[in-house]
């Protein structure tokens, strides 16, 4: 079975792989493979070193530079599993030639991998994004100072759009304000949930706020700026916590930026440019957050199958598995895996040939509005994946607690942080309800289609009727 | 977006066909093509057309012949639209060159344009089954006499496994007796839910029955004939209904075998054959079940557009999607139908894989029991699509119906009827149960890979601990 | 046990009956100890032989009166379980002393004696909500001509309020016309979904129709009027069926009123009325389904027991109830019934004491508006019932079709038929949607009261924080 | 409606309040009325206060005495609202008269207040159940000793069952060692999550493990133990985590005993009488669990509706509440607390009649083994509450959750907090699919009686159908 023997079977299915082989390029192949081994032989060794030396302490917990990432990190750049996130098709400099599909399939394996993976190929959000935005968006200089160190893995930083006392998934509602005095921007606002800003490597802040707010047109209204994460009245308030969770070193901050002041050339883009950032950067990162997601569920399936066949967790005389609904969990659990990934990877695929076929290029001719609302049409066509992910996974990883007991919820398993992280992605980039909203709302503008094709039988069963002579209500 | 625009994609979904389009020969895209044009200018319109040649009178309407059915028969004939589920591959005699993967996609149109889409391009069941177990195993005699005029769409055919008072889903519980008498073979059993058997034109039953009873070797005491459907001791005792519906002409006899007598010619393959051949029937059968299943979710899907976006609908000066649950319950079964679909793709897909390395025709040089091992295997590899599909196609209509008030459960829309057959998906071929300890016991099997692994991980992790230096339990 | 061993706790559970049994009269445990008995011994034995005499004959099926049916009704008559859900209190004349709490325990056990136990006592809809109507609002005359005959089971009626091509949930959909001409009223419409129409009992439908359109007051536009089944212009289209079930003899038909007259003393209540009616007729009869559905459930669950333990119908050697999850999935459905029927024995007791209190009578001097204002916020409180019940029972059923395989969707177990009832029951008296959005926006209006607390809380939380100096954000 | 309007509606329902309230004594009533304004005045202000004294520090967290709490307890005790749970029937020296059903409304209430409620009228667990083993079973030295300053709040205690690398929800899993050794008992063994171990105020754990393990009758092979919490040999190792949680002060603790030795008198009840004894505590305790789980629900419920109707929160216009699903999810929240506030409610009450009855009493004649049988099959009848309530309430507080966005998740909502403590509920006291089994057994019990039931029925059937000539099969 040579073809459907590839490594990246052992983290994903056999039947994913059977789907999307042939879409994969040699160099795509190879890269997987290599991939998967330095997963299994580096990665998963490290995990559990690298928790044990962030330090407890409430203090040195965020002044921490974990020797074991660092160690990951020098061998993945060595062996080429660097930044592969960095499309090489829209960012010719940096990126790598990989598609959509063929890094989706990678990042099931990431996630796969446990908490670091990521990290240790320089994948890990939000610096992704960030890096992204850099590389389209960011002028010469920019890219020089700020993207270049990101993309060797010697800094990290941070995005901040969501505010505290705002429901900032409506953009209107942005407070922070963002304004021009002479060659300096000024930026006041109250952030939170600031990923990464606690880290001790976290050396800039890409900020959203208002620098227009009356302007008419509401995608017009929103800048983004570039803030040295040591720039005066940076003032980091708090690490929000996760389910008792810090996540330090990296955090997730809540930070007041009281008249942060910097120089005009720490603008993206332009005045006004920010809510077509933003829109660029989410569309291929849900994909990416999606199939790590699988990959963390596809690990809980693994771990409860471990234990379910523990001969010295047997109880009354009988092995877990044996005992109750636990081989009906498993089989559902296979199935609603495989099911989430096969509609990931479909979407991923379609980023592709929609991409392939120039689309957004020539889209990126007309004007800006017109250039978001297909994408953003296009983006509601596949982003069920948003609110079906998270959601098994979170269902997978509950089924392998209840499979471990009171350990499944303690620091003795990844289960219980895993589930928290899984927890957080129904709210984070928006909350599922909005997904569902969207993914529904262009489903209705199938309507007219529908009724046409309906009138049109209805037609032709008249003719129908009368040949063949039938008499009275059909 | 051309290569988005396939007809198809109006039948099914765009991420789908962006998944399977480039495992399409040119044959199978023009094939999917006519198909479309088939099932939306001739089928469709011809349904309730259909439905009202069906008389109400309780005998008249197991004697018709559906004038509607047999004219779109002809049609379909002539555009080559025939016998599509017979794979070339398997039957170079009276195949056609289509994958499973192909045909998958097909028998979703089919089952998008209703419940006799099938029977109008010779594609349904049992007639499908039947056809293969008679050009797999038959004779040429055998061939010739039966097969034939089945292929030709001018007779029908009944497959009699099911036994009233017996759990057949463990096929040891068969009570069934086939046994030689000089030159014939008298069979004596009382079966039930027999579809196809009400039909005038159904000419033959295939019975599965007990010629072997001690055999030690389970899988050796059953054999299969060829019964006539007018040979003397055939006692239709009458049509078992699914939740009211008698499924007229067609039906799901009862029947009682008593002591019918056929040449014995007439035995399938040879003695104690029975348990091989129902198990080659099984597989690729179940595919395409759920592939038409999943076309008549979709139609649901589409009914409920329809009816929340009517006008004439509104109720309290708003549409029914702007009431309640609706958007939500839309997106959902958008994304719950892509899921299943690409799910049972995926199977199809990789049983053409499976196929294609010839890894059929070498394990059937081994012996049979090994033969059906590693088939059964296989197939509770792919076949979470039997316990997944049919759930998710029932909670669809079930919406739809919703949507439709009163209405959906009457007469006067598909969704009922359709609700009546999905669910006995779920019993028939094995209950839900059985597939999902299948899928689940497969999957405990992966537990020794699994902990050889972690034993690996941990190795290394030990090798970590004493270079970091690590104290304390991790 | 004496205290939990009444007869009833074999139909329903000891652990409701705790509850319940205090708030029982004597002769309310005495008529509840007969009713049981009379279903065990009299209504279930002739349920299949009632069933056996409606004959096949698509004419005759909608003309028999059934033998086993009518000889029921005459013994139960004597024993004085007649008319049980008429209360006293409201109906001093014809009623019986039972509050809604008793009436709703033997509701229950109705359900739990098959589909005619509620008919071989008189309580059968739409009876029991017509002769509510007629003994609180109908005149003498129409007492005496309409109301008595039903109350000593010689004649039976339908209420004619749904109306096809209309979603009549919404009551200022209704298009049916009732006009006075004269002496006379005349009434034109269109209905649909009458059940016992059919019947040859049938003698009267309660129609509703709008008799002043163009009232600015939407609960003064209606009127309902007393129609003979027999006057000119009622034309009855078809029978709707449900599932593949039409349920003559009573049936669910469509009808239409073509210029109808009848004789202006056939007003009910007087012009403008039918708002208030159909509120009243609503309220209790909910509650009396709901236990209904619940008896169903339960019995469901009981045919369940007995299949999985059957030593005939083990599977590879073992009883169903040690394969899969069928253990778990009976767990699971008693304990979902035993939630379902105290929740409905809680709304109806809240019922008794909201009534007991007199605070219907109070308000009945107030204005109808404030009145059918106050009674819709209480029918609010408690109609959570009609979304819980019906999906739970359905699951439940499910559950048991499930276990018997194809003989549970047949004719030949009542669990099919069961399902399709319950089935319209989330469709019947508003859909799901309605009820769960009015329960819903109910809750909502404890928000001022919640803010208020919360206030509260705060204020004195600030006086604690200085009292023991806590520094910063709490 | 001033019999609806008891205070306890607040935090409970007016419809579970009509059921219960004939049920409860004056005393009970006026306690109860108490207890809600204690709660409402007292405890909800101080909950943050209380949190904010635990310092943040590692080490000086687990030695606090938090000053809040220790003031609340002070009023309560002063108020009569204090060891609410222990009952006078049982303890009549030490308890109050309160039934379990009026003690199960009051833990409602409790659960309701918040996390430490239950401690401040020193009903908090562990500390509950082992004051009733203590009043029960303990000798008179030992209730002075260690009951009587449980009794009046001044000490805590932990109880020591779990243990890890073990399943120890079979208690024959045990491996800790309880011995004699002259005057001495030596314990030797591994525990965790071991709760109240970490407060620097527990003084004792009753330690459960075997001391004949080679006794034939496995319900004799444990005993319990009364170990000082500075005996020599006491060790804690760590507190384990929940989700991020640790709880602190109390903490769940991994504790080695390694060599502990007590003096002889420290015996609970006599050798081998462990089983016993964990048996009698579970019971009642599991009802009030559940109660105070549905006091997090509504917690819950209450929380997300201020959220949702909370005008600055408004997004494109809207209330969170004219969005999505936020309406229907708020009505399902509502039925589902009511249901299993009821069904607990009823399994309280029927322990009171139990009871009342004096059945434990003559039991306790019987054999020990009997005993136990009879209450095992008693406590089966009733602990569907144990699965049903905790997964109801995970739900309702994921909604919650879901309408605060990132904020619930947070440390700033005490959402995320009560969805961990209410997951872990799923797994103590034996995991759900324990409890599943336990009552999914039972059920199956009652075939024989529905098995004579059916035959009943056939028998009369039977006379039936030769009385009205019926022909054929029914």
């Amino acid at each position: 079975m040579s073809s459907l023997a590839h490594p990246v079977v052992e983290f994903t299915s056999s039947s994913s792989w059977a789907m999307v082989e042939d879409k994969f390029s040699p160099y795509g192949k190879e890269t997987l493979a290599k991939l998967v081994k330095f997963i299994k032989e580096e990665v998963l060794p490290a995990e559990r070193i690298a928790h044990a030396q962030i330090p407890t302490d409430p203090e040195a917990r965020w002044k921490v530079i974990v020797p074991a990432i660092e160690d990951l990190k020098a061998k993945a750049k060595k062996l080429g599993l660097w930044n592969l996130f960095l499309s090489q098709r829209h960012y010719p400099k940096h990126g790598v030639p990989l598609t959509n599909l063929e890094y989706a399939v990678m990042a099931e394996v990431l996630g796969r991998g446990g908490h670091m993976a990521s990290e240790a190929v320089n994948c890990a959000a939000p610096d992704t994004g960030n890096m992204e935005v850099l590389a389209r968006y960011g002028s010469p200089e920019q890219q020089k100072k700020w993207l270049e160190p990101l993309l060797r893995g010697e800094t990290r930083s941070a995005f901040a759009m969501t505010e505290r006392f705002v429901s900032s998934s409506d953009a209107t509602n942005i407070r922070t304000s963002i304004r021009q005095e002479g060659n300096e921007i000024v930026i006041n606002g109250h952030k939170w949930w600031i990923s990464n800003a606690g880290d001790p490597r976290c050396v800039l802040h890409l900020v959203l706020g208002k620098s227009d707010a009356n302007n008419s047109d509401r995608y017009q209204q929103q800048s983004i700026v570039i803030v040295p994460a040591n720039a005066p009245g940076v003032k980091i308030v708090r690490p929000m916590r996760v389910f008792g969770y810090d996540d330090a070193p990296e955090g997730h901050c809540e930070i007041i930026y009281d008249n942060v002041r910097v120089p005009l050339e720490n603008l993206v883009l332009g005045w006004g440019k920010g809510f077509e950032i933003i829109q660029g950067r989410l569309g291929p990162g849900r994909i990416h957050h999606c199939m790590r997601s699988i990959g963390s569920a596809q690990l809980a399936l693994d771990l409860m199958i471990q234990r379910v066949t523990d001969p010295s967790r047997k109880t009354f005389g009988k092995y877990l598995h044996e005992h109750g609904t636990v081989v009906s969990d498993i089989a559902k659990s296979v199935a609603e895996i495989e099911s989430a990934r096969l509609l990931v990877l479909s979407a991923a695929q379609q980023i592709d040939k929609f991409q392939a076929k120039g689309a957004m290029r020539e889209i990126a001719i007309a004007k800006v509005r017109d250039h978001l609302d297909v994408l953003r049409d296009f983006i509601r066509l596949i982003f069920y994946v948003k609110f079906v992910v998270p959601s098994m996974a979170l269902q997978v990883v509950d089924r392998a607690i209840q499979a471990y007991g009171a350990e499944g919820v303690s620091q003795d398993q990844p289960l219980a942080y895993a589930w928290a992280g899984l927890r957080t992605l129904r709210l984070a980039d928006g909350p599922d309800a909005v997904h569902i909203q969207q993914v529904g709302q262009r489903e209705l503008k199938r309507a007219p289609v529908l009724a046409a094709r309906t009138a049109e039988i209805r037609k032709r069963e008249k003719q129908l009727v009368e040949l063949y002579g039938i008499k009275g209500e059909l």
